[in-house]
């Protein structure tokens, strides 16, 4: 009943898949896209930094590291459902903090509970740090997207990700690493032939622009 | 925009693994288990014959086979969060209430729709057929964590699903069916060596007695 | 001795894999092929009836679901070897039923073989249930050899597949379900963008027409 | 129509399961057990010259590392099914020289029929590298199974498959390869802890001895 | 040719699976590897802080984060190559940081190569934060072979790298957070049934004290 | 301490897969490419038999068999590790002949020590049997990229490890079995309709002529 129990966890989250139920060529896990959240938010990070915002690393790190650790108490409920209403919303997010909680008051030593109380809520907060998060982790789900259109899968829910990351993204355009991410970033990644290429970027660039 | 897509569903459900993030020796995929549901529930169905009930056979198919169709579209949604409240369960039912029946109102030609809206919604009722599902969904999952229990799976959580069936099962023992499964089926079943045998055992019949 | 044998066998067939041997984008097990059969079944057994025919649900559902329980003792033999001569897969067929019959008066309690010998016995009769399996399990085979064309797979087995289910479905074109099939669900189902697309069509429509 | 297809068929050969419908730890493929047995017949034949026995090496090689190639034609065929009746076994037998065959005559250049006949025919005969296989065979299926037992696979297959290994290869027990293996290599490979280790260990030795 | 190229790379450490050759119940890739190491130094950390240490934050978080992205290069060399002689050793090392530079200078945009510089570089140096890396990765070793010995993998390796990361761990032995791990973690971790538990603890306790 | 360790080391191989970190749709054990490369091999040696080329078989099956059997102690080291400079190739040269040299000396009985020198050191030396190794090695790889590239595998590390294969292939262009390779077989695997098999094939064929 202590921090053994929090490492322990990270096992839960190298076995849960993302996006269940649909076919997909690589499978990504929770802790993998944890890593990969973490390491976008970073090379947004820097990009902020040498554009003359000032960043509190320790912050940023901490959010997007942590972001998804309390997908082991919930499990990754979809987002249709989540969205259905505003209210389910809210009742579920009760429902994490509340699991969460409750994980901290058991399995985390006294000295410590507050900062796993910070940790482990939700970080997609409006400081600068909570802005680069929520970017990255759309990022992340562009590139895992990506990834299976260029394969061709058929499945039509990648390009419909692929097309609400954009969206979500460009939210965020007052940030400067996304204004750095359109013009330095996404243009590489598009740059591979595959078969429908021509109609894909159409479709793309109309959302973009 | 007809039948086509009722099939295609069946695919995620061959996707959708159970009991995610959590380490098992054998992955079961919704398509398997509502497979293995509908094997037991005939097998439930022939014993409650054999002793003098009627069965109304169609219905009880159509019930088990059709059982978790709609994690299609709201995923597997944990237990605990399931039952967080009685408030939150009557709106994620109401979730899955809606997104079945824009399913069917997109997805299915009218002359079936009304077949798909009894077939579609949750079968487990208080008719005869609906307590063989409950009791067949619960042997089901008494089956999957024992399997795990015997190789050793160190996961303390297929105890408690094995605990959590058997106390299932129990309350419907006043169904011949769960009588004869735990005379006939269950003791066939527990007769296998494993390491912590005795221990585990010893713990399982102080709760069936 | 009793049920639970029938029970643990569901489990091989969980870990049988269909079309062995060949490169393949999604995996099917014979568990997963047994329920999607058998939903398929029923949505073939809606039509029938919605067009005035009278099915025996109770028989469809058996038949269906139970179709396949016997590749568990003799294995998934090739098409090729099965067809080799009238007379070997006359002994393949007397082989599989003396397995099924040491099966049943083994492991089934007395008061249940003879469903059993029903139940695990060759479904494809001439009734109505049976050709309406014989068609579903054609069926199931046309989507899953098709999600393997979309995806380019470069194995020619699939094509083949596709080509054969599809011939073997015109055989039962006097079927109502058979018809509002070629009319209504496949060309929803074709209707999706891969490449090569064109020259698929043309030799698919060459043998429908 | 070349010697493209033989080359080809080795992909065959690496998606072809052993033992399909068991739960296992380890899978293994016919492509993996080809390599695996014309190892261990190397290791054999060395202890043959060893103890004044000549070995034809390219036969023993030839024989070894293509034994199974047929599969790739006919699949794996249950041993119950395979020994159900010698009529049948010589039926099979039949299909499956006219399978290969065929594929000589169509797949293999006429320059290099005549030693494709020979390869891809049943190597198990009477010569000493006809033994030393039919030995390596087994000495593999010891192997593999005992990867699973010591692992505590509850599936008693496992166990029927190394005692009926151990069986076969004492009837080769004439052999020197043999009487070292028991004397040398096999109380070895036993040599290792695992839950419920006396009581099998127990039951082997029975049947050595 | 920019950030693109790095974040493309982060695909490959979730496609590299850590220990290759040996048997393992649980697979873990240098990208779930990565995530869970920030993880545990962040543990690690908060001790050390509330002990009084002083913790830079971003350097912990970003050398923990980045320590094995080279792997992307150079991949997984096994131990006993790695350390076969000191000068092989410092060759590798020299190979590495070839590649890495290479890369830093072909695919990072000059504004940003001085931070990929110090990022990827071996980041256990004597600092307080090279220190906490060092053990945080063996910790983590730790917990992935003891995943393995309570499943009963047979492979002793994993025993050999229990056993190699407690000494590695002892020798950061003046660290505030590996007193406190070996005092409040560890002997959680231990605190679970499996076959031949005694035997292996005791082996342990022997090194720990 | 005896053969038993060689045969255990063929598990290893068998999980030990080709070409870590690069997406695949098909993996390749070193287990099943030892098998192929021997099947490539014995196809090559026929072929310059047949060409009045004097084949010592046994020395082909030798050499081709356990070519990369000692990658079950040094691992997979990448391409570019291993070419870094002549120095690195020469000094991990010597490290895995001493890790050789250690297994023969440990695990393998005085009487075959002789025999595992000659069968575990490099194989590809002047001779016919080792040229036509080095041929069927990379026509081995040749085969595994082509079937990435048809399917359109997005990594540019298929095309690269072709285009290498060629190259490679064509030095030994003195060879009767690589003339008939081109000729003969090379144009059959091309024979496939895959997307971009015009640009492909326009830049393979720039190579060969």
């Amino acid at each position: 009943m202590g921090l053994n129990e929090f490492i322990l966890g990270l096992n839960n989250l190298e076995k849960i898949t993302r996006a269940p139920g649909f076919f997909k060529f690589t499978e990504h896990t929770v802790a993998a896209h944890s890593y990969r959240v973490a390491s976008i938010a970073q090379v947004l990070g820097d990009i902020e930094e040498n554009q003359g915002v000032s960043i509190d690393w320790k912050t940023l790190y901490e959010k997007s590291l942590n972001h998804d650790y309390t997908e082991r108490f919930i499990g990754d409920i979809k987002t249709p459902v989540k969205y259905a209403s505003k209210e389910l919303r809210g009742m579920l997010q009760t429902v994490e903090e509340k699991m969460t909680d409750e994980f901290i008051n058991q399995e985390i030593p006294e000295a410590f509970q507050e900062i796993y109380r910070r940790r482990l809520f939700e970080g997609k907060d409006e400081s600068v740090e909570g802005e680069i998060l929520a970017v990255a982790d759309k990022v992340d789900l562009l590139y895992e997207s990506f990834e299976e259109i260029i394969k061709n899968n058929p499945e039509s829910v990648y390009k419909e990700m692929f097309v609400e990351s954009i969206h979500t993204i460009k939210e965020y355009g007052h940030r400067p690493s996304v204004q750095y991410f359109f013009q330095e970033i996404f243009p590489e990644l598009l740059n591979r032939d595959f078969y429908g290429r021509e109609v894909f970027l159409e479709s793309v660039y109309k959302i973009i622009d």
